[in-house]
Protein backbone atom coordinates (compact mmCIF):
# COMPACT_ATOMS: atom_id res chain seq x y z
CA UNK A 1 0.00 0.00 0.00
CA UNK A 2 1.72 3.48 -0.75
CA UNK A 3 1.27 6.24 1.17
CA UNK A 4 3.29 8.95 1.42
CA UNK A 5 4.32 10.81 4.45
CA UNK A 6 5.04 14.63 2.82
CA UNK A 7 4.15 15.69 -0.76
CA UNK A 8 5.14 19.07 -1.49
CA UNK A 9 3.67 20.69 -4.73
CA UNK A 10 5.35 23.67 -6.65
CA UNK A 11 2.98 24.67 -9.14
CA UNK A 12 -0.43 24.29 -7.34
CA UNK A 13 -2.34 24.86 -10.77
CA UNK A 14 -5.51 22.40 -12.16
CA UNK A 15 -2.71 19.80 -12.51
CA UNK A 16 -0.94 19.66 -9.02
CA UNK A 17 -3.63 20.77 -6.94
CA UNK A 18 -5.90 17.63 -8.10
CA UNK A 19 -3.21 15.60 -7.26
CA UNK A 20 -3.00 16.93 -4.07
CA UNK A 21 -7.14 17.06 -3.24
CA UNK A 22 -7.07 12.91 -4.53
CA UNK A 23 -4.44 11.56 -2.28
CA UNK A 24 -6.07 13.75 0.58
CA UNK A 25 -9.06 12.51 -0.13
CA UNK A 26 -7.76 9.25 -0.69
CA UNK A 27 -5.98 9.21 2.43
CA UNK A 28 -2.96 8.27 1.15
CA UNK A 29 -0.96 11.36 1.96
CA UNK A 30 -0.07 12.63 5.88
CA UNK A 31 0.76 15.78 4.81
CA UNK A 32 0.48 18.02 1.37
CA UNK A 33 2.91 21.51 1.12
CA UNK A 34 2.07 23.57 -1.73
CA UNK A 35 4.22 26.23 -2.98
CA UNK A 36 3.71 28.88 -5.62
CA UNK A 37 3.89 32.81 -6.16
CA UNK A 38 0.27 33.31 -5.89
CA UNK A 39 -1.23 33.43 -2.43
CA UNK A 40 -4.57 34.08 -3.39
CA UNK A 41 -4.56 30.91 -5.48
CA UNK A 42 -2.89 29.01 -3.00
CA UNK A 43 -6.10 29.92 -0.44
CA UNK A 44 -8.37 28.67 -3.11
CA UNK A 45 -6.43 25.37 -2.75
CA UNK A 46 -6.13 25.31 0.86
CA UNK A 47 -9.90 26.20 0.97
CA UNK A 48 -10.56 22.89 -1.62
CA UNK A 49 -8.45 20.55 0.05
CA UNK A 50 -6.10 20.37 -2.41
CA UNK A 51 -3.26 21.03 0.56
CA UNK A 52 -2.77 21.28 4.35
CA UNK A 53 -0.20 24.03 4.00
CA UNK A 54 1.70 26.55 1.95
CA UNK A 55 4.57 28.57 1.10
CA UNK A 56 4.96 31.32 -1.37
CA UNK A 57 8.96 30.46 -1.99
CA UNK A 58 10.75 27.34 -1.79
CA UNK A 59 12.41 27.06 1.82
CA UNK A 60 14.19 24.74 4.18
CA UNK A 61 10.40 23.71 5.43
CA UNK A 62 10.16 21.68 2.44
CA UNK A 63 13.50 19.31 3.68
CA UNK A 64 10.66 16.97 5.12
CA UNK A 65 9.68 15.87 1.68
CA UNK A 66 8.81 12.34 0.75
CA UNK A 67 7.78 13.36 -2.36
CA UNK A 68 8.46 16.73 -4.54
CA UNK A 69 5.73 17.13 -7.12
CA UNK A 70 6.86 19.60 -9.77
CA UNK A 71 3.97 21.06 -11.82
CA UNK A 72 5.29 24.34 -13.12
CA UNK A 73 5.30 25.40 -16.51
CA UNK A 74 8.26 24.17 -18.28
CA UNK A 75 9.93 27.12 -18.29
CA UNK A 76 10.08 27.06 -14.56
CA UNK A 77 11.29 23.66 -14.23
CA UNK A 78 15.07 24.27 -14.00
CA UNK A 79 15.23 26.62 -11.59
CA UNK A 80 12.76 24.72 -9.59
CA UNK A 81 14.96 22.14 -9.28
CA UNK A 82 18.07 24.40 -8.87
CA UNK A 83 15.67 26.01 -5.57
CA UNK A 84 15.07 22.44 -4.02
CA UNK A 85 18.24 20.96 -4.57
CA UNK A 86 20.07 22.43 -1.20
CA UNK A 87 16.75 20.58 1.01
CA UNK A 88 16.77 17.14 -0.62
CA UNK A 89 17.81 13.71 1.44
CA UNK A 90 18.85 10.51 -0.21
CA UNK A 91 15.37 8.89 -0.25
CA UNK A 92 13.69 12.31 -1.61
CA UNK A 93 11.76 11.29 -4.87
CA UNK A 94 11.32 14.00 -7.54
CA UNK A 95 8.69 13.93 -9.87
CA UNK A 96 6.82 16.14 -12.73
CA UNK A 97 4.11 16.70 -14.25
CA UNK A 98 5.28 18.05 -18.01
CA UNK A 99 4.32 18.06 -21.11
CA UNK A 100 7.78 17.73 -22.67
CA UNK A 101 10.11 15.18 -20.88
CA UNK A 102 13.14 15.20 -22.91
CA UNK A 103 13.64 18.88 -21.56
CA UNK A 104 13.17 18.25 -17.94
CA UNK A 105 15.95 15.35 -18.19
CA UNK A 106 18.28 17.96 -19.50
CA UNK A 107 17.07 20.42 -16.82
CA UNK A 108 17.45 17.54 -14.41
CA UNK A 109 21.15 16.87 -15.72
CA UNK A 110 22.08 20.53 -15.76
CA UNK A 111 21.03 20.73 -11.87
CA UNK A 112 22.34 17.81 -10.77
CA UNK A 113 24.83 16.43 -12.77
CA UNK A 114 27.08 13.50 -11.56
CA UNK A 115 24.88 14.13 -8.05
CA UNK A 116 22.58 11.47 -7.49
CA UNK A 117 18.95 12.07 -7.30
CA UNK A 118 15.62 10.34 -7.21
CA UNK A 119 13.77 11.76 -10.29
CA UNK A 120 11.51 10.20 -12.51
CA UNK A 121 9.70 11.77 -15.15
CA UNK A 122 5.98 11.90 -15.49
CA UNK A 123 2.65 13.23 -17.96
CA UNK A 124 -0.33 12.41 -16.93
CA UNK A 125 -2.40 13.12 -19.98
CA UNK A 126 -5.71 14.80 -18.70
CA UNK A 127 -5.17 18.07 -19.88
CA UNK A 128 -7.87 20.46 -19.25
CA UNK A 129 -7.81 24.10 -21.21
CA UNK A 130 -9.00 25.43 -17.73
CA UNK A 131 -6.14 26.90 -14.97
CA UNK A 132 -5.54 27.39 -12.08
CA UNK A 133 -6.22 25.67 -8.39
CA UNK A 134 -10.12 26.81 -8.54
CA UNK A 135 -10.22 24.00 -11.83
CA UNK A 136 -8.94 21.02 -9.45
CA UNK A 137 -11.16 18.23 -9.51
CA UNK A 138 -10.25 15.39 -7.27
CA UNK A 139 -11.25 12.24 -9.91
CA UNK A 140 -9.28 14.35 -13.25
CA UNK A 141 -7.01 10.94 -13.25
CA UNK A 142 -9.32 8.41 -13.06
CA UNK A 143 -9.44 6.45 -16.45
CA UNK A 144 -6.42 8.70 -17.85
CA UNK A 145 -3.14 7.74 -19.08
CA UNK A 146 0.68 8.86 -17.10
CA UNK A 147 3.28 8.26 -19.44
CA UNK A 148 6.43 7.47 -16.81
CA UNK A 149 9.73 8.34 -18.58
CA UNK A 150 12.10 6.44 -16.27
CA UNK A 151 16.15 7.18 -16.47
CA UNK A 152 19.68 6.25 -14.92
CA UNK A 153 18.07 9.29 -12.17
CA UNK A 154 14.94 6.48 -10.97
CA UNK A 155 15.83 4.00 -8.81
CA UNK A 156 13.57 1.20 -9.10
CA UNK A 157 11.46 2.26 -6.13
CA UNK A 158 11.37 5.52 -6.74
CA UNK A 159 9.61 4.12 -10.11
CA UNK A 160 6.99 1.97 -8.45
CA UNK A 161 6.42 4.48 -5.76
CA UNK A 162 5.28 6.97 -8.21
CA UNK A 163 3.65 4.44 -10.59
CA UNK A 164 1.49 3.45 -7.66
CA UNK A 165 0.56 6.84 -6.53
CA UNK A 166 -0.65 7.48 -10.30
CA UNK A 167 -2.37 4.22 -10.02
CA UNK A 168 -4.18 5.25 -6.62
CA UNK A 169 -5.33 8.04 -8.75
CA UNK A 170 -6.95 5.93 -11.14
CA UNK A 171 -4.46 6.22 -14.11
CA UNK A 172 -2.94 3.59 -16.18
CA UNK A 173 0.85 4.05 -16.17
CA UNK A 174 2.93 3.23 -19.15
CA UNK A 175 6.52 3.41 -19.55
CA UNK A 176 8.50 5.13 -22.39
CA UNK A 177 11.34 7.30 -23.63
CA UNK A 178 11.57 10.54 -22.90
CA UNK A 179 11.98 10.55 -26.70
CA UNK A 180 9.22 8.63 -27.75
CA UNK A 181 6.97 10.18 -25.58
CA UNK A 182 8.06 13.47 -27.18
CA UNK A 183 7.80 12.15 -30.85
CA UNK A 184 4.00 10.91 -29.80
CA UNK A 185 2.64 13.99 -27.64
CA UNK A 186 4.01 16.70 -30.60
CA UNK A 187 1.72 14.74 -32.95
CA UNK A 188 -1.47 14.20 -30.49
CA UNK A 189 -1.76 17.16 -28.31
CA UNK A 190 1.11 19.71 -28.98
CA UNK A 191 0.78 19.86 -32.84
CA UNK A 192 -3.32 20.19 -31.92
CA UNK A 193 -2.80 23.08 -29.73
CA UNK A 194 -0.69 24.69 -32.34
CA UNK A 195 -3.77 24.58 -34.92
CA UNK A 196 -6.68 26.12 -32.83
CA UNK A 197 -4.58 28.96 -31.88
CA UNK A 198 -3.57 29.43 -34.78
CA UNK A 199 -7.51 29.45 -36.22
CA UNK A 200 -8.42 31.62 -33.56
CA UNK A 201 -5.87 34.13 -34.27
CA UNK A 202 -6.65 34.25 -37.95
CA UNK A 203 -9.91 34.96 -37.10
CA UNK A 204 -9.00 37.52 -34.42
CA UNK A 205 -7.04 39.28 -36.87
CA UNK A 206 -10.21 39.37 -39.27
CA UNK A 207 -11.96 42.92 -40.04
CA UNK A 208 -15.04 41.73 -39.12
CA UNK A 209 -14.38 39.51 -36.07
CA UNK A 210 -17.24 39.99 -34.68
CA UNK A 211 -19.44 38.65 -37.19
CA UNK A 212 -16.88 35.90 -38.07
CA UNK A 213 -17.16 34.74 -34.43
CA UNK A 214 -21.06 35.26 -34.40
CA UNK A 215 -21.43 32.58 -36.93
CA UNK A 216 -18.67 30.11 -35.39
CA UNK A 217 -21.22 27.49 -34.17
CA UNK A 218 -20.42 24.36 -31.94
CA UNK A 219 -18.51 22.39 -34.39
CA UNK A 220 -16.02 25.56 -33.92
CA UNK A 221 -16.48 25.55 -30.30
CA UNK A 222 -15.27 22.11 -29.71
CA UNK A 223 -12.47 22.43 -32.08
CA UNK A 224 -11.33 25.52 -30.44
CA UNK A 225 -11.70 24.53 -27.05
CA UNK A 226 -7.69 23.84 -26.13
CA UNK A 227 -7.13 27.44 -27.60
CA UNK A 228 -8.21 28.76 -24.20
CA UNK A 229 -5.31 26.90 -22.43
CA UNK A 230 -2.64 28.54 -20.63
CA UNK A 231 -0.46 30.66 -22.96
CA UNK A 232 2.42 30.89 -20.78
CA UNK A 233 1.63 26.76 -20.39
CA UNK A 234 1.78 26.36 -24.37
CA UNK A 235 5.32 28.28 -24.93
CA UNK A 236 7.15 26.83 -22.92
CA UNK A 237 5.98 23.11 -24.16
CA UNK A 238 6.95 24.69 -28.01
CA UNK A 239 10.13 26.01 -26.35
CA UNK A 240 10.89 22.96 -24.49
CA UNK A 241 9.34 20.12 -27.27
CA UNK A 242 11.13 22.42 -30.73
CA UNK A 243 12.05 19.64 -32.54
CA UNK A 244 9.50 17.62 -32.41
CA UNK A 245 6.89 19.76 -33.05
CA UNK A 246 8.72 21.23 -36.04
CA UNK A 247 8.68 17.84 -37.45
CA UNK A 248 4.94 17.48 -36.12
CA UNK A 249 4.47 21.10 -38.17
CA UNK A 250 6.53 20.19 -41.16
CA UNK A 251 4.23 16.64 -41.71
CA UNK A 252 1.45 18.82 -41.44
CA UNK A 253 1.61 21.48 -43.39
CA UNK A 254 2.97 18.67 -46.50
CA UNK A 255 -0.50 17.23 -45.81
CA UNK A 256 -2.31 20.15 -45.31
CA UNK A 257 -0.94 21.69 -49.08
CA UNK A 258 -1.88 18.40 -51.07
CA UNK A 259 -5.44 18.88 -49.73
CA UNK A 260 -5.03 22.43 -50.73
CA UNK A 261 -4.60 21.20 -54.40
CA UNK A 262 -6.74 18.96 -54.30
CA UNK A 263 -9.57 21.64 -53.89
CA UNK A 264 -8.02 23.88 -55.95
CA UNK A 265 -8.11 21.49 -58.75
CA UNK A 266 -11.54 20.23 -57.96
CA UNK A 267 -10.15 16.94 -57.53
CA UNK A 268 -13.88 14.89 -55.75
CA UNK A 269 -11.79 11.42 -55.66
CA UNK A 270 -8.34 12.88 -54.03
CA UNK A 271 -11.06 14.99 -51.53
CA UNK A 272 -13.00 11.71 -51.00
CA UNK A 273 -10.02 9.61 -50.02
CA UNK A 274 -8.73 12.28 -47.64
CA UNK A 275 -12.03 12.87 -45.82
CA UNK A 276 -13.34 9.09 -46.03
CA UNK A 277 -9.88 8.42 -44.72
CA UNK A 278 -9.75 10.22 -41.80
CA UNK A 279 -13.63 9.45 -40.89
CA UNK A 280 -12.86 6.06 -40.88
CA UNK A 281 -9.79 6.60 -38.53
CA UNK A 282 -11.55 8.74 -36.25
CA UNK A 283 -14.41 6.58 -35.89
CA UNK A 284 -12.25 3.25 -35.34
CA UNK A 285 -9.78 4.72 -32.74
CA UNK A 286 -11.94 7.35 -31.73
CA UNK A 287 -15.60 6.22 -32.07
CA UNK B 1 -49.32 31.66 -37.75
CA UNK B 2 -47.32 29.85 -40.52
CA UNK B 3 -49.04 26.94 -41.61
CA UNK B 4 -47.51 24.30 -44.58
CA UNK B 5 -50.00 22.18 -46.51
CA UNK B 6 -47.52 19.90 -47.81
CA UNK B 7 -43.73 19.50 -47.09
CA UNK B 8 -41.57 17.50 -49.37
CA UNK B 9 -38.12 17.30 -47.94
CA UNK B 10 -35.56 15.67 -50.88
CA UNK B 11 -32.46 14.19 -48.53
CA UNK B 12 -33.86 12.85 -45.07
CA UNK B 13 -30.67 12.91 -43.43
CA UNK B 14 -30.33 14.53 -39.87
CA UNK B 15 -30.93 18.35 -41.13
CA UNK B 16 -33.80 17.09 -43.63
CA UNK B 17 -34.96 14.99 -40.74
CA UNK B 18 -34.82 16.92 -37.98
CA UNK B 19 -36.53 19.52 -39.69
CA UNK B 20 -39.64 16.97 -40.77
CA UNK B 21 -40.17 15.97 -36.78
CA UNK B 22 -39.52 19.53 -35.49
CA UNK B 23 -42.32 20.59 -37.91
CA UNK B 24 -44.92 17.68 -37.14
CA UNK B 25 -44.43 18.01 -33.25
CA UNK B 26 -45.42 21.59 -33.24
CA UNK B 27 -48.60 21.21 -35.71
CA UNK B 28 -47.40 23.26 -37.96
CA UNK B 29 -47.26 20.92 -41.30
CA UNK B 30 -50.35 19.03 -42.66
CA UNK B 31 -47.99 16.33 -44.36
CA UNK B 32 -44.61 15.59 -44.77
CA UNK B 33 -43.02 13.56 -47.73
CA UNK B 34 -39.63 12.64 -47.56
CA UNK B 35 -37.67 11.56 -50.56
CA UNK B 36 -34.48 9.97 -50.55
CA UNK B 37 -32.95 6.79 -51.88
CA UNK B 38 -32.03 4.80 -48.70
CA UNK B 39 -35.59 2.78 -48.19
CA UNK B 40 -33.57 1.75 -44.38
CA UNK B 41 -33.12 5.42 -43.98
CA UNK B 42 -36.61 6.25 -44.94
CA UNK B 43 -38.08 4.05 -42.88
CA UNK B 44 -36.27 5.14 -39.56
CA UNK B 45 -37.68 8.73 -40.68
CA UNK B 46 -41.09 6.99 -40.81
CA UNK B 47 -41.03 5.35 -37.70
CA UNK B 48 -39.58 8.31 -36.02
CA UNK B 49 -42.05 10.79 -36.68
CA UNK B 50 -39.84 12.71 -39.34
CA UNK B 51 -41.93 12.17 -42.00
CA UNK B 52 -45.71 10.75 -43.02
CA UNK B 53 -44.64 8.96 -45.98
CA UNK B 54 -42.29 8.88 -48.86
CA UNK B 55 -40.66 8.22 -52.64
CA UNK B 56 -37.57 6.75 -53.34
CA UNK B 57 -37.69 8.79 -56.43
CA UNK B 58 -39.08 11.83 -57.74
CA UNK B 59 -42.24 11.66 -59.14
CA UNK B 60 -45.68 13.33 -59.80
CA UNK B 61 -47.05 13.02 -56.57
CA UNK B 62 -45.06 15.80 -55.72
CA UNK B 63 -46.81 18.13 -57.05
CA UNK B 64 -49.46 19.29 -54.31
CA UNK B 65 -46.00 20.45 -52.60
CA UNK B 66 -47.00 23.90 -51.38
CA UNK B 67 -42.33 23.66 -49.76
CA UNK B 68 -39.82 21.57 -50.93
CA UNK B 69 -36.78 21.51 -49.16
CA UNK B 70 -33.60 20.03 -50.10
CA UNK B 71 -31.48 18.75 -48.22
CA UNK B 72 -29.05 16.73 -49.78
CA UNK B 73 -25.81 17.06 -50.42
CA UNK B 74 -24.34 19.99 -52.50
CA UNK B 75 -23.39 17.98 -55.43
CA UNK B 76 -26.86 16.64 -55.74
CA UNK B 77 -28.69 20.19 -55.98
CA UNK B 78 -28.43 20.50 -59.01
CA UNK B 79 -30.01 17.58 -60.52
CA UNK B 80 -32.71 17.45 -57.64
CA UNK B 81 -33.67 20.98 -59.07
CA UNK B 82 -34.25 19.52 -62.69
CA UNK B 83 -35.95 16.71 -61.60
CA UNK B 84 -38.39 18.51 -59.38
CA UNK B 85 -39.09 21.30 -62.32
CA UNK B 86 -41.81 19.48 -64.35
CA UNK B 87 -43.89 19.08 -60.57
CA UNK B 88 -43.64 23.24 -59.58
CA UNK B 89 -46.85 25.52 -59.18
CA UNK B 90 -46.75 28.68 -59.40
CA UNK B 91 -46.64 29.11 -55.65
CA UNK B 92 -44.30 26.29 -54.70
CA UNK B 93 -41.72 27.73 -52.63
CA UNK B 94 -38.26 25.83 -52.96
CA UNK B 95 -35.83 26.20 -49.96
CA UNK B 96 -32.74 24.06 -49.12
CA UNK B 97 -30.32 23.72 -45.98
CA UNK B 98 -26.76 23.75 -48.27
CA UNK B 99 -23.45 24.88 -46.79
CA UNK B 100 -22.40 27.03 -49.71
CA UNK B 101 -24.92 29.47 -50.90
CA UNK B 102 -23.12 31.18 -54.34
CA UNK B 103 -23.32 27.67 -55.61
CA UNK B 104 -27.12 26.62 -54.96
CA UNK B 105 -27.91 30.03 -57.12
CA UNK B 106 -25.80 29.03 -59.84
CA UNK B 107 -27.49 25.75 -59.64
CA UNK B 108 -31.10 27.69 -59.90
CA UNK B 109 -30.04 29.27 -62.52
CA UNK B 110 -28.27 26.92 -64.32
CA UNK B 111 -32.05 25.09 -64.24
CA UNK B 112 -34.87 27.99 -64.08
CA UNK B 113 -32.89 30.26 -66.29
CA UNK B 114 -35.36 33.23 -66.87
CA UNK B 115 -38.74 30.62 -66.10
CA UNK B 116 -39.86 32.23 -62.52
CA UNK B 117 -39.46 30.14 -59.27
CA UNK B 118 -39.82 30.91 -56.09
CA UNK B 119 -36.51 30.21 -54.31
CA UNK B 120 -35.18 31.06 -51.01
CA UNK B 121 -31.57 29.79 -50.18
CA UNK B 122 -31.07 28.72 -46.17
CA UNK B 123 -28.38 27.51 -44.16
CA UNK B 124 -28.99 26.19 -40.58
CA UNK B 125 -26.26 26.88 -38.92
CA UNK B 126 -26.54 23.30 -36.85
CA UNK B 127 -24.42 20.68 -37.52
CA UNK B 128 -23.95 17.74 -36.05
CA UNK B 129 -21.02 15.12 -37.03
CA UNK B 130 -23.85 12.08 -36.87
CA UNK B 131 -25.10 11.72 -40.26
CA UNK B 132 -28.59 9.97 -41.06
CA UNK B 133 -32.29 10.18 -40.20
CA UNK B 134 -31.14 8.26 -37.08
CA UNK B 135 -29.32 10.90 -35.99
CA UNK B 136 -32.03 13.51 -36.03
CA UNK B 137 -33.42 16.04 -33.13
CA UNK B 138 -36.31 16.73 -33.27
CA UNK B 139 -35.46 20.67 -31.62
CA UNK B 140 -31.59 20.47 -33.19
CA UNK B 141 -32.33 23.99 -34.70
CA UNK B 142 -33.47 26.04 -31.31
CA UNK B 143 -31.23 28.67 -30.27
CA UNK B 144 -28.72 28.20 -33.32
CA UNK B 145 -28.50 30.24 -36.46
CA UNK B 146 -30.28 30.44 -39.68
CA UNK B 147 -28.69 32.10 -42.64
CA UNK B 148 -30.27 33.30 -45.36
CA UNK B 149 -29.19 34.35 -48.68
CA UNK B 150 -32.74 35.55 -50.88
CA UNK B 151 -32.13 36.96 -54.22
CA UNK B 152 -34.08 37.74 -57.25
CA UNK B 153 -35.62 34.03 -57.26
CA UNK B 154 -37.18 34.75 -53.74
CA UNK B 155 -40.62 36.49 -53.44
CA UNK B 156 -40.88 38.68 -50.54
CA UNK B 157 -44.07 36.18 -49.78
CA UNK B 158 -41.47 33.25 -50.04
CA UNK B 159 -39.23 34.68 -47.77
CA UNK B 160 -41.42 35.35 -44.87
CA UNK B 161 -42.70 32.12 -45.03
CA UNK B 162 -39.02 30.31 -44.99
CA UNK B 163 -37.83 32.89 -42.02
CA UNK B 164 -41.11 31.73 -40.32
CA UNK B 165 -40.87 28.04 -40.66
CA UNK B 166 -36.69 28.37 -38.93
CA UNK B 167 -38.00 30.11 -36.15
CA UNK B 168 -41.01 28.08 -35.72
CA UNK B 169 -38.12 25.60 -35.54
CA UNK B 170 -36.54 28.08 -32.60
CA UNK B 171 -34.17 29.08 -34.62
CA UNK B 172 -32.69 33.10 -35.25
CA UNK B 173 -32.78 33.92 -38.75
CA UNK B 174 -30.48 36.62 -40.08
CA UNK B 175 -30.32 37.65 -43.63
CA UNK B 176 -27.07 38.40 -45.62
CA UNK B 177 -25.67 37.84 -49.34
CA UNK B 178 -24.46 34.80 -50.65
CA UNK B 179 -21.04 35.56 -51.33
CA UNK B 180 -21.03 37.08 -47.75
CA UNK B 181 -22.14 34.24 -46.39
CA UNK B 182 -19.74 31.52 -48.31
CA UNK B 183 -17.03 33.90 -46.85
CA UNK B 184 -17.49 33.85 -43.32
CA UNK B 185 -18.48 29.99 -43.30
CA UNK B 186 -15.44 29.27 -45.14
CA UNK B 187 -13.34 30.62 -42.20
CA UNK B 188 -15.60 29.27 -39.19
CA UNK B 189 -17.03 26.39 -40.32
CA UNK B 190 -15.25 24.76 -43.76
CA UNK B 191 -11.78 26.02 -42.71
CA UNK B 192 -11.80 23.95 -39.02
CA UNK B 193 -13.42 20.97 -41.13
CA UNK B 194 -10.48 20.94 -43.70
CA UNK B 195 -8.03 20.97 -40.39
CA UNK B 196 -9.38 18.27 -38.53
CA UNK B 197 -10.15 16.04 -41.21
CA UNK B 198 -6.20 16.90 -42.24
CA UNK B 199 -4.95 16.09 -38.52
CA UNK B 200 -6.86 13.08 -38.16
CA UNK B 201 -5.72 11.93 -42.16
CA UNK B 202 -1.63 12.98 -41.03
CA UNK B 203 -2.12 10.68 -37.71
CA UNK B 204 -3.76 7.41 -39.64
CA UNK B 205 -0.50 7.84 -42.00
CA UNK B 206 1.64 7.30 -39.24
CA UNK B 207 3.75 3.80 -38.41
CA UNK B 208 2.81 3.15 -35.27
CA UNK B 209 -0.77 4.66 -35.88
CA UNK B 210 -2.66 2.60 -32.99
CA UNK B 211 0.19 3.88 -30.54
CA UNK B 212 -0.72 7.29 -32.10
CA UNK B 213 -4.60 7.15 -30.98
CA UNK B 214 -3.92 5.43 -27.76
CA UNK B 215 -2.66 8.39 -26.26
CA UNK B 216 -4.91 11.53 -27.81
CA UNK B 217 -6.56 12.01 -25.34
CA UNK B 218 -9.72 14.66 -24.26
CA UNK B 219 -8.47 17.86 -26.42
CA UNK B 220 -7.81 15.47 -29.18
CA UNK B 221 -11.11 14.54 -29.13
CA UNK B 222 -12.98 17.26 -28.98
CA UNK B 223 -10.76 18.98 -31.89
CA UNK B 224 -11.04 16.02 -34.31
CA UNK B 225 -15.03 15.51 -33.37
CA UNK B 226 -15.68 16.95 -37.04
CA UNK B 227 -13.57 15.17 -38.65
CA UNK B 228 -16.24 12.46 -38.46
CA UNK B 229 -18.75 14.22 -40.74
CA UNK B 230 -19.84 12.57 -43.79
CA UNK B 231 -17.18 12.64 -46.34
CA UNK B 232 -19.42 13.11 -49.34
CA UNK B 233 -21.23 16.55 -47.82
CA UNK B 234 -17.57 17.80 -47.51
CA UNK B 235 -16.11 16.66 -50.55
CA UNK B 236 -19.23 18.90 -51.70
CA UNK B 237 -19.02 21.74 -50.20
CA UNK B 238 -15.01 21.64 -50.70
CA UNK B 239 -16.31 21.93 -54.59
CA UNK B 240 -19.08 24.27 -54.24
CA UNK B 241 -17.55 27.03 -52.00
CA UNK B 242 -13.56 26.52 -53.74
CA UNK B 243 -12.37 29.66 -53.94
CA UNK B 244 -13.90 30.64 -50.25
CA UNK B 245 -12.15 27.85 -49.15
CA UNK B 246 -9.15 28.02 -50.94
CA UNK B 247 -8.53 32.03 -49.37
CA UNK B 248 -9.38 30.96 -46.03
CA UNK B 249 -6.37 28.37 -46.68
CA UNK B 250 -4.17 30.38 -47.63
CA UNK B 251 -4.55 32.57 -44.87
CA UNK B 252 -4.18 29.91 -42.53
CA UNK B 253 -1.24 28.30 -44.11
CA UNK B 254 0.48 31.87 -44.12
CA UNK B 255 0.05 32.81 -40.20
CA UNK B 256 0.80 28.60 -39.64
CA UNK B 257 3.94 29.51 -41.28
CA UNK B 258 4.52 32.72 -38.77
CA UNK B 259 3.41 29.92 -35.43
CA UNK B 260 6.33 27.65 -37.35
CA UNK B 261 9.35 30.36 -37.52
CA UNK B 262 8.04 31.37 -34.33
CA UNK B 263 9.07 27.75 -33.02
CA UNK B 264 11.99 27.55 -35.12
CA UNK B 265 13.30 30.77 -33.31
CA UNK B 266 12.56 29.53 -30.05
CA UNK B 267 10.82 33.26 -30.09
CA UNK B 268 9.34 33.32 -26.32
CA UNK B 269 7.89 36.94 -26.54
CA UNK B 270 6.49 35.79 -29.93
CA UNK B 271 4.67 32.82 -29.29
CA UNK B 272 2.95 34.46 -25.95
CA UNK B 273 1.90 36.97 -28.27
CA UNK B 274 -0.09 34.71 -30.75
CA UNK B 275 -1.35 32.40 -27.70
CA UNK B 276 -2.31 35.61 -25.24
CA UNK B 277 -4.30 36.62 -28.28
CA UNK B 278 -5.83 33.28 -29.66
CA UNK B 279 -7.43 32.95 -26.31
CA UNK B 280 -8.69 36.32 -25.31
CA UNK B 281 -10.81 36.14 -28.40
CA UNK B 282 -11.69 32.81 -27.36
CA UNK B 283 -12.61 33.74 -24.46
CA UNK B 284 -14.49 36.92 -25.01
CA UNK B 285 -16.20 35.59 -28.69
CA UNK B 286 -17.18 31.94 -27.17
CA UNK B 287 -16.35 32.14 -23.34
Amino acid sequence: MMFIEHLVIVGVGSIGASVGMGLRRLGLVRRVTGVGRGEKNLKIALQRGAIDDYFLEINSQINTASVILLAVPMGAMRGVLAQIKPFLHADTIITDAGSSKTAVLADVGAIFGDHPCQFVGAHPISGTEKSGAAAAIFDLFDHRRVILTPDAHSTPAAIVLIENMWQALGATVETMSASEHDRILAMTSHLPHMLAYNLVDSLAKCDDVEKMFRYAAGGFRDFTRIASSDPTMWRDICLSNQQAILAALTNYQQDLQLLYQAVADGDAAQLMQIFASAKAARDKFLG
